[in-house]
Formats: structure tokens, C-alpha cells, sequence
């Protein structure tokens, strides 16, 4: 039996991790649940799995929550302590970690420092803080389990191997909407093209960011970190079906993928379980006959510019990746608001990096402010269309 | 320093191994070579790799050899005994089984019983043999290496899982040369329609086997044995393009497949050095890029009946399979010699399997019996264009 907590148990990844749960009661339990505001299905979730602590927002969600399950035996925390406690809960083995954006990252560090393994579904942990990460992690001597279904499927073709007889790990992109759209109708596209994702049903954010290949400009950052290579051995592949999730080529000349249908539920339960696998049939095998042809492009940089960004941000390092990370966010709300165009995206971003000057090896302070800094200039850059002023965050830094 | 025999050092699996032998000279030396009658080919192999014992096919190339070696000082053997003295050469920690034909499976076994690992490219070995083969080497606590491209990607793909994780293995087949020919017409292809293989280059036989789709029926008879899993568990799928050698589907949904260009150097590689991997720089990466699509399809065993009987021999067990192996055998020589239709070879299998009464968990002279029987016996059916009669091979054994 293995007891989990889940940060983010009402999104998209806690609600399929709970729904595994039901299915192998016999394997898992619940000890503590965090959600947001959506107290409804906190509830329900609660009354299901019955957790001894659970974590919400805000003051007015726990009220809510406490008036929808009464007789409730356990706490009910709320705020970045609440998420903290969740994280660090005594009895939990493995921390899910499926909460959306910056916020999850103190919850998370503070799992590894507590000696927890985490399934990592929380982009901005690495993207902001993959050093921070990845170090504290080493010194707990805890593993980070990727769930994102390519960091997923390159932990599978891993398995068994050295990572020092990789060549480099390939990552797939479906390509998004805009795969075969030219050049020039780029800044034209409107949010609701933008939307429409070809392969995976994900929330807004993520789509925006798939379409604008950001979305794999942060996967080859967390990469980075979860696999401990270089940006050098890390490639990006478009391939529009989805089926093959990624791969790794080794120095042989061998190339080992993971494939299947595109069901979170599959990369989910191979974390849950490792290094065991839980017969999973409630789903469709994946049938490769009935499957379109396996299409592989380059990228185009020149179109996707998002995707070059991520790299140079990845190479510059230290507080780089969170300003990418930030600025990207606020970019993708204004254009999911209309305020902006598409191709403004990687406009500003370029921008923001080009004004920030980065601080290597970054604790976690000096992220945070970054990130703060990043989306403060973004903004300014949206409202006044001016370029960001050079913000010096240190001393030592470099112009990234 | 691995010391290595080479049981047909002269073929294309056997210069293969030797080239990668020159390449990384500080891995492998070779202690003994076994070749058939290009002996100006094995003097060459003797001269660069100075062996200390070779084998060749019979007195008379033992004369011819002498005479292009003369100042050679080991050892030279003829016939089965030389190649059995290859086989258990004391110094030699993996013999490669690159022997065509039945002939390789004396030899096999006896490498196998003397304790050393085998790196296995004779299919017949476990064609005719599978479960005595695999039983000795159980016994003798030694690893059977599969060097065949999509054997060697399945093992490949079950590194570091476990086998009662495995949902079912999916050989990939090319489909050969007739892949999209119809029915009707595939009485009439020729010898030369049949050798042109549209992706990998290799023999006679093994060419026709690929059009017949009998080679990837072979193959799900080693797979069988190799993998210890029965027939149910085995699919074959068409994939014309030869770039993923072979899959693996787990419990869980998730596919593990390897890939690569169409070489032999790789698989070869990847035994010789296992379980680490040698960095060859010598090949081309995989570029999926620029490869075609990756087409899937469900083979047609209607147009294909070989992988049909190569199922039905399986699922029947003990000496089916050895009179499966000697009836194409035989068939598909007399279709080489324009002598009978691409469409008389299924048929010749079948009626032969109809006649042959199975003995199971037959030893090794009933296995060789059963060859020769089958041998015999389509060759009455190709000269007389008689249905063979049946043969009681054993009076325990049941109708194939």
C-alpha cells in the first residue's frame, strides 16, 4: 500500500491520479489532498477517499468547504502553508505534484527536503528552479518521477540504461494547430485557432503554449534537469500524431521510444507504480494498423521562435528560464484576452530576455524575484509597447 | 577483453561481427573461427584476426586452406566435429551461431552445454529446436543472445522490465516485396519479383522467406522460445519502411519499441557488448525527418498463408516446427530453381504438415529425424506433385 498526496487534486492530472487510485485501492491510499477553489469536488474527492488533511486556497474556500463536509474529521488547511503541510504530511511515500504555475514550487521543495519521491506534473518546478531542484533532491536522496507524457516516456527508455551511452533524447511535439500554417498568417491567428489542439484536450495556457511550441521549449528545459544533459543532447521532433511520446537515441545508433495513445492515465500510473506497472484495461490498446502513418518533421524556428527562445534561455541558465517562464505566462493571458497578437508571444519574451540580466546558480529568493521581475516589465511591455529597461538582478550576472 | 568463436565467420553476420571486432580492438579478440568453403575469405579473417583454431566445411577446403595459410600455426578442423571443437573452444566467453541452416544446431547446443553465452543468428536453431535449446541453456545457466534485428529490438525493449509485465510482443514485418500484390496474381511472381527486397539486403533464402512473410513466421517461433511466451502473446504487424525492428506492449498500455536504420551492425553491437553499448560512429543516425512515414498494417493471411502455418506448427509444438523449417526449406529451393509456383510453396507446407504425425518434447534426434522426414517427403511432393502420405514419426504423437 502505497499512501500519496496530491497537490492539485482537482485538476486535470489529480483527477486522473484519484481515479487510478479507485481502480487499485489494494495498492494506494489518500493522506492528503490540495486543491484551489473548486471546493465542490474537493469534497467529493473527499468523502471518496477519505484524506486526513486537506489544503484549499484561501480563508473563503476552507469556509465554503467546512459548510460542504461537515462532518469532516481531519484538517483543513489553507494558503502556501496549507500547501506546505500537504506536501510534507508524515505518512505520505510519494507527493504528486499537479499543481499550475510558480506556486507549486515551494510545496514541492519542501517534499524533496521532507524525503518524499515526487511525481513531478508541475512545469514551472524545473522551468524556474530545475538546479534548486534537482540539487536539494540529490542531497534528500529522493527521485523525481516525471508524469508529463514525454518526460515520461523518456524515463521509460531509459529504464535499464546508462545515461552516460545517451546520444541525446528527442523529444515529440504534435506541432499544434499551426503546424503547416505560413509565416506571414501568424500574426493573424486568433485565440480560438489557438485553442483547438489537434492531439491532447489540455487547459487554455498549455494549448497557447503548444501552439506557440513554448510548450516544448519548457519540456526541453525540464529535460534538462530531470536527465542531467546538456541542451546539446536534447532535440525537439514534430510529430502531429502523438503516438510515438518521445524517444532517447543512444551511442549505437539505437532508438529507443515509448508510444501509445494519448491518455495521461498511462504515464500517471507508471509513476505511481514504479518500478511495477498496473495492468491497465480499461483503455484501448494502442492499435497501430488502425493509426494514422507516423509523420517526424524539424521544427521550424523561424516560424516557432518561442522554441529557440527556450534554448537560449536554457543555456544562458540560472534565473533565465524563470524570467522565459514568467514572461511567457503574461504574454499567453494578454493574448487569451485579445489584448495581443500571436506573434507577440515570442516578441516580448524576446524582449523581456534581452533587458534581463541573469544570476547563475539562483536560490530560491532570487528566483521568485525574478519570476516577479519578468512578469512586472511583461506587463509594463503589453500596456506601454515599450521595450523593458535592462533590470540589473546582480552583480554577477551575465547578459543572458 | 571478450574472447569470441565465430560459427560462419565468412557470411554477412560473421564479417559483421569481425569488422566490429577490428573497430573496437581493445573489447574483443577472436579464439576460434568456423567457415563453410570460402576459405580465400577465412584465410583473410586468420591473417587479421589470428584465431587459434578454425573450422571449415570438409577435408578438401582443409587442403585449400593449409595451402593459403601455410605458415599458420593453430589448429584446422573439418566437418561437424571441427565446428562442434569452434563451439566449445575453452578461452571463449560468447560464441556467435551464424551457421545457416540445421546444420548450426549441433554446435549451438554444445557451446551452449560447455557454458558459454551464445549470440544467436541461425534461426533453425530454435525453429527446430526451441524448447530443448532453450531447456539446455536454462540448465547451463547461460544467456541465448538474440543478434536478429527483430529479436534483438524486443529484447532491447524488455530491458529492464520484467516478462509478466508484457501484454504481447509486436513483431514488425516489412512485407517483403509483395506487399500490395493481389491475390490473384501471386501464383505468377517470379524469382527475380522475389529476391528484389525493398529495405534490407540479404540472402537467397531468407529473401524469399521475407516474401513468403515465412521468415516472420520463423521469427514467431524463436520469439516463442527466446522470450518465453506462448503463440497468443506474439503479433506480427507490417511495417514496410524497416525502422522500428520491434515492439513490446506492457500491462499498462505503454509500447516500447526500438528503432534504427536498417543495419546489422547494431543488433551485432548491441550483443557483443552487452549490457553495455558501443559508440559507433561509423553509421548514419536515425534521421526520422527525413525517412518516410512509418506505415503500419495487419498482415494478410489470406495472400500470406506462411505466417499461418508458421502459428499452426507453433501452437502444435514438438516436431512441427523442425518439419515446417525442412519443408519450406526445400520449397522454397525448388521455387529458386524455377521448379514449382511462389504459391506451391504455402501449399507444400501445409500438406506436409498435414502429414506428419507430432512427436512433443522430442530430443534431438527425433528433431533431426523430423527434418529429414520432411525433407524426404516434399520432395516427393515437388517431383510427384503427390500428397505426401503420413508418417507416424512417434506413436505418442498427436495429428499437427
Amino acid at each position: 500500500m502505497k499512501p500519496l498526496a496530491i497537490l492539485g487534486s482537482t485538476g486535470s492530472i489529480g483527477v486522473t491520479t484519484l481515479d487510478l487510485v479507485a481502480r487499485f485501492p489494494e495498492r494506494f491510499s489518500i493522506v492528503a489532498l490540495a486543491a484551489g477553489k473548486r471546493v465542490e469536488r474537493l469534497a467529493e474527492q473527499m468523502e471518496r477517499f477519505r484524506p486526513r488533511l486537506v489544503a484549499v486556497a484561501d480563508e473563503d474556500a476552507r469556509s465554503q468547504l467546512i459548510r460542504l463536509v461537515p462532518h469532516f474529521k481531519g484538517e483543513i488547511l489553507w494558503g502556501e502553508s496549507g500547501l506546505c503541510c500537504v506536501a510534507t504530511v508524515s505518512e505520505a511515500k510519494l507527493v504528486v505534484s499537479a499543481l499550475v504555475g510558480a506556486l507549486g514550487l515551494l510545496p514541492t521543495l519542501r517534499a524533496i527536503e521532507s524525503g518524499k519521491d515526487v511525481a513531478l506534473a508541475n512545469k514551472e518546478v524545473l522551468v524556474v528552479a530545475g538546479e534548486l531542484v534537482t540539487r536539494a533532491a540529490r542531497r534528500a536522496g529522493v527521485n523525481l518521477f516525471p508524469v508529463d507524457s514525454e518526460h515520461n516516456a523518456i524515463f521509460q527508455a531509459l529504464r535499464g540504461h546508462r545515461l552516460d551511452e545517451v546520444r541525446r533524447l528527442i523529444l515529440t511535439a504534435s506541432g499544434g494547430p499551426f503546424l503547416r500554417r505560413p509565416r506571414s498568417e501568424m500574426a493573424q491567428v486568433t485565440r480560438d485557432d489557438a485553442l483547438r489542439h489537434p492531439t491532447w484536450k489540455m487547459g487554455d495556457k498549455i494549448t497557447i503554449d503548444s501552439a506557440t511550441l513554448m510548450n516544448k521549449g519548457l519540456e526541453v528545459i525540464e529535460a534538462r534537469w530531470l536527465f542531467d544533459l546538456p541542451a546539446d543532447q536534447i532535440d525537439v521532433v514534430i510529430h502531429p500524431q502523438s503516438i510515438v511520446h518521445s524517444m532517447v537515441e543512444y551511442v549505437d545508433g539505437s532508438v529507443i521510444a515509448q508510444m501509445g495513445i494519448p491518455d495521461m492515465t498511462i504515464p500517471i500510473s507508471y509513476i505511481l507504480a514504479y518500478p511495477e506497472r498496473l495492468p491497465i484495461s480499461h483503455l484501448p490498446s494502442l492499435d497501430l494498423p488502425r493509426a494514422a502513418n507516423l509523420e517526424f518533421y524539424e521544427p521550424d524556428e523561424e516560424r516557432f521562435p518561442c522554441l529557440r527562445l527556450a534554448y537560449r534561455a536554457l543555456r544562458a541558465g540560472g534565473t533565465a528560464t524563470a524570467v522565459l517562464n514568467g514572461a511567457n505566462e503574461v504574454l499567453v493571458a494578454a493574448f487569451l484576452r485579445g489584448q495581443i497578437h500571436f506573434t507577440d508571444i515570442p516578441a516580448g519574451i524576446g524582449a523581456v530576455l534581452d533587458a534581463h540580466q541573469i544570476q547563475g546558480s539562483a536560490d530560491l529568493d532570487t528566483l521568485i524575484e525574478a519570476d516577479r521581475w519578468a512578469r512586472t516589465v511583461t506587463e509594463q511591455y503589453i500596456e506601454e509597447g515599450e521595450r523593458p529597461r535592462r533590470l540589473v538582478v546582480s552583480s554577477k550576472g551575465e547578459t543572458c
